[in-house]
């Protein structure tokens, strides 16, 4: 590819997913009771997954607990796949999280969550596959196929699946806010990547950025984390708030800027203005996605986020990375469909 | 401090380790059957940490869930501090871990998850803390004083209650395995840094590091990697074995290299052996700690680690990783002691 004007797979994949949320939305909403069903008499969620998938999971985890008032945490998948340990999951619906469906580990896992004693629910891309045949209830996301190695569409349909999981769990949060996600996105991508080009330059000089988010906005930011990770080779630091506070803020110099994520709204975004002070303060560049006009205003450089609610932020708030992510790496070079090391579906021995 | 022979409070505090864990030891091992009462009737544990102490959290979660047979995962914090969410906790031993028992975050957690239905204990160092007085049993450490800001004795310290705290919930482990660690460590200190040095010239001249580890492991990879971030200023990415080839396997190159942690036995060594080959198989250098002869002959270079059994490995592990720190930190020109933007009690807003 390396800076060709032809259209990437993740280009092409990052302006499908208007298309792939609502076939999703439409798809997995009436089935929201399914969950609901299942999750029966259950009080907590076990989230199991990988890579994308567990900053998916991660999203999941956080509005399940803000919103639907229940205890929602991730599994440890080596517990089942290395240890071979037993361990009492009654009263447990676990939810496995896999874009092919037939990453071992996975599937391994959650069918030792059902031996355990859990329910358990599949989000899949992949409608044959083992984990949809391993869960008692499958929510397939309609991402289509993704040629790129680094998600996007399958994360942010993931996230769909999610907000639907949590609906039918009884959050008290309207769906038809969902249902205006996909338009939203429409109407991002269509602006164009305004603000994108300078920062894009700014990062082809560096070689780490630290990446942070808090609350609901963290699964967002460690997603980014990711794709520049894995896309453009960046040491990409993934961490929350408060863990950024907890030590690794001495990390951010001249040299090392922070990407901010935070909802235009919300409990969390405060503290997020307040740490892109501190950033800049320390001789740093941040760098704000979404936030509004007070995250921008603390920030070096910003992108413009989406208008969603903040339970819904993180499938906005993802597209300016994505956006960023792939062009960045044909920046460096680099072709984003195709990291080195790395295949579509991952097994993990 | 700026390279000069003065011993640093970090290094004095890596060698006060011994004597930390046989008093933290000896005082709370015959406090195991306080940690079964308090438990009860609970069936999952619930950790509440920032910083290092999550980093110990994850041990207790391996541990727990490996060898106590019961579900124990990591809350969110910001549920309760910023979504100001109740949740249904009942059944839960809530734990929460602090160095001073002061960080407001950990303290207002831990007490809105008894508000929530948990029993809970506290994990700490600070006898009168705030974080002692909020929970129903606390267990002390014995750390002493600890002037450095990066924590050592503080997190080995913290392991060692774990451990007794699995001891106390069923875990099929011999405490007297867990008592001979302070000589363990005694012995590693004594033996010197043997092969740091080499080490430490190859990481000053990179800006990033991949730390990884699988199991039990991973969490003294998780605080490795936070050592190297707020002491040496490296961009380090601390990832377990399997997120590391989920995507991330892509950015170790020649500037990059990996460090990998393994027991010197256990389900988990043959993946990191594995993972070894596969980062010098791309080009990239792979220092190992532990891991026996195995881990050591596929690494580029290699630290000997403890003569520990796997459950107790993290806090063996660890070291050779702290003077490593305490050594690059130094040779950067860096005062370890003093990392910029942070101080000893971190209160997250």
């Amino acid at each position: 590819m390396n800076n060709s004007p032809q259209v990437t797979h993740m280009r092409a994949e990052i302006a499908e997913q208007p298309a792939a949320l609502r076939a999703t939305i439409d798809a997995l909403l009436p089935r929201a009771a399914d969950a609901a069903a299942l999750a029966g008499d259950t009080h907590q969620v076990l989230f199991i997954a990988r890579g994308t998938s567990d900053n998916a999971a991660v999203y999941g985890s956080y509005l399940l607990q803000a919103h639907a008032g229940r205890l929602a945490t991730l599994a440890s998948p080596s517990i089942a796949t290395a240890y071979h340990t037993r361990i009492d999951l009654s009263g447990v619906l676990a939810v496995a999280l896999s874009q092919s469906g037939r990453t071992e580990e996975i599937v391994e896992t959650l069918a030792w969550a059902r031996d355990c004693g859990a329910r358990a629910l599949a989000i899949t891309n992949g409608a044959a596959s083992p984990l949809a045949d391993t869960a008692d209830v499958t929510f397939l996301t309609r991402a289509g196929t993704e040629r790129a190695v680094p998600a996007t569409k399958t994360f942010t349909t993931q996230l769909a699946a999610l907000a639907v999981l949590a609906i039918g769990l009884g959050a008290d949060l309207d769906p038809g806010e969902l249902r205006r996600v996909p338009d939203e996105i429409e109407a991002m991508l269509a602006a164009g990547p305004a603000g994108l080009d300078p920062i894009v330059s700014e990062l082809a000089e560096v070689k780490g950025v630290v990446v942070s988010g808090r609350g609901i906005a963290y699964a967002a930011a460690l997603e980014l984390a990711l794709k520049l990770k894995e896309a453009c080779y960046l040491h990409a630091m993934g961490l929350s708030y408060a863990d950024l506070l907890h030590g690794p803020i001495a990390v951010v110099d001249a040299r090392t800027p922070a990407i901010l994520l935070a909802a235009g709204s919300g409990p969390t975004l405060d503290g997020t203005v307040e740490l892109a002070r501190r950033v800049t303060g320390a001789g740093a560049r941040a760098y704000g996605i979404g936030g509004g006009d007070r995250l921008a205003a603390a920030c070096t450089r910003a992108l413009p986020g989406p208008r969603l609610p903040e339970w819904l932020a993180p499938l906005g708030l993802i597209v300016p990375g994505q956006l960023l992510t792939e062009a960045l790496a044909r920046r460096l070079g680099l072709d984003p469909d195709r990291p080195r090391g790395l295949n579509k579906v991952t097994q993990t021995a």
